[in-house]
């Protein structure tokens, strides 16, 4: 197991915090892994430069996780092709609505028998064919294994090295040892299990009962009501993952990507902003700019909705309230307990 | 079923905010309950006047829960063998070092068949016996069946009317109705199951972790961070359950007693807060006076300690560590992963 060759493929803030820690562990084991990672960088003009060249000459992404320093040995590029071509491993850090676009530039570069790691937290929504897993798209446009890594890591705190778990997901348990050497560091601990798609649901799931916590903030509702809601949103996803997923494993709820990864999603991340901002403008949620981004909440409470009409599924009933006034929380409990 | 009395046994901030619910419950339920409802509170005087007296004018516990109306049904005596006297469920919610001796008290006068329930958090330290469970001290020393409720009721939330859920645990399923019935109002949402050891070494343990929290809040550390010491520290009050109550049941802890009172527990409790001001003050848990009345800790971090020495408890070496410096969450992780 030697001369392995990474690639990321994508560089925003979590990508980058991504690449600082790939860099450093491949540069740092050199029985394992080849020292030169590619990242693959859609190129920007900041203040007159080209974002590949600042990156190249100043080992930082300044636009977007700027103040932290990547290892010179990540090397930025703006081609997606010469970015994938000869690598082992290829991580993907875009956001999902690029990844098929992408996958399709790269199909004819990318070495039989490389291995795929998604870290991109959603679903997408595919003309005709409903929701698709992130890593079923990369498996099927480019024919490779593809694994996961989802955990609580919001991503400018894994930057600063502030301590936290992940968890990767990979069918293949040969490939086990080889992701963990990659990303385990004494700060981002590592757990490889094999339930791909569970693991995927919940990094996707999550952020939908964030939304649901930021609405309870944004009602000014205190630590007990947002507990309810986590504690209901974790059944939910254990639900939707029973009813789409086909799956009774309740163990990857245990992991860093199920219960962690909700809670800090709950307090900490953009998703929980989201859901205070609609409460605070008062503006109807499917109506919000911000909302685009987050289609995944759509798609999860037309699916859930879809499947079980007459009760239980608080989030639709939550998002799409025509009435978001302050008893609209009490609304959403009533209709879970009925 | 009618005319079952109801009898509180403690009057803090926790006991008052119950008693305004309890106390609403029975008035509306006269099929049910008998109207009154005593309320034992240990007598204090306050600016000149008896607690009891101000409570019965006032119908307000103007000393630990101000501003929160109880309803005039409910009866403050200073005498607790009055107050149990008669009645066919007693409530206790006082703090714990006081149950044993407020039993004993009450055991001659307690009506043989009555229910105890115990909103008590925490375990009790007997001279000679080892932790104890609450609801055995008070079912081994009046000789009745004893249920217990906990959940993430942070008590002047639930005062305030946001919405929450709690858990009760009876082993008898005959009493799971009146014990709904007693306790259940729109914001207050009440499960009742059967696991009575379960539910209650939740409400205690959770407080372990809570000062994990803190301790990660004082040293600065972000949600990440904490997602992980929360989500380890459920891991580890599973191990507890199963090691000293011998209990595989993992589904008491999907109910608002397991992680919805974890959850709001690390965010706004006081086990939280003394976390934080443990690592702020650089005091050694162990010599701060806060510790006193958490003993808990103390028992839970020796226990762990003496039923598995090598590696994986956490808890134990975050308390008693000598070196309470920035570095010492990611000692306590280490230890984790060893």
């Amino acid at each position: 197991m030697s001369g392995n060759r990474v690639a990321l493929i994508g560089s925003g803030c979590w990508g980058s915090a991504i690449a600082k820690i790939v860099g450093l562990n491949v540069m740092n084991q050199p029985d394992v892994f080849e020292k030169e990672v590619l990242m693959y960088v859609y190129e920007e003009i900041i203040d007159g430069a080209k974002l590949t060249d600042i990156i190249n000459l100043e080992h930082e992404n300044v636009k977007y996780l700027p103040d932290i320093k990547i290892s010179p040995n990540v090397i930025a590029v703006p081609d997606v092709v010469q970015a994938c071509t000869n690598a082992d491993i290829l991580i993907f850090v875009l956001p999902h609505q690029f990844v098929k676009e992408t996958c399709e530039k790269m199909a004819s570069a990318v070495k039989p028998g490389a291995l795929g790691l998604s870290l991109i937290k959603g679903f997408v929504l595919t003309e005709g064919e409903g929701i698709q897993l992130v890593s079923n798209i990369i498996k099927n446009t480019l024919d490779i294994e593809t694994a996961v890594l989802m955990g609580a890591n919001l991503a400018t705190e894994v930057a600063s090295e502030m301590f936290c778990e992940t968890t990767i997901a990979c069918h293949n348990p040969e490939y086990h040892g080889i992701l963990s050497k990659l990303f385990q560091t004494p700060y981002f601990r590592v757990k490889v299990i094999e339930n791909v798609a569970g693991v995927e649901a919940c990094g996707a799931l999550k952020n939908v009962v964030g939304i649901g916590a930021g609405i309870v903030d944004g009602l000014g509702f205190g630590d007990n009501t947002k507990a309810a809601v986590i504690r209901l949103g974790l059944m939910e996803m254990m639900k939707f993952t029973k009813v789409f997923l086909e799956s009774d494993d309740i163990s990857v709820f245990f992991e860093s990507c199920g219960i962690a990864d909700l809670v800090a999603t709950c307090h900490g991340g953009r998703n929980r902003l989201l859901g205070e901002a609609v409460v605070k403008s008062m503006k109807y949620i499917c109506h919000s700019s911000y909302f685009e981004p987050f289609c995944l909440s759509r798609l999860f409470s037309a699916a859930a909705f879809s499947y079980n009409h007459s009760s239980r599924h608080m989030m639709f009933q939550v998002l799409y309230s025509h009435h978001m006034a302050k008893n609209s929380c009490l609304v959403f409990t009533y209709f879970i307990y009925e």
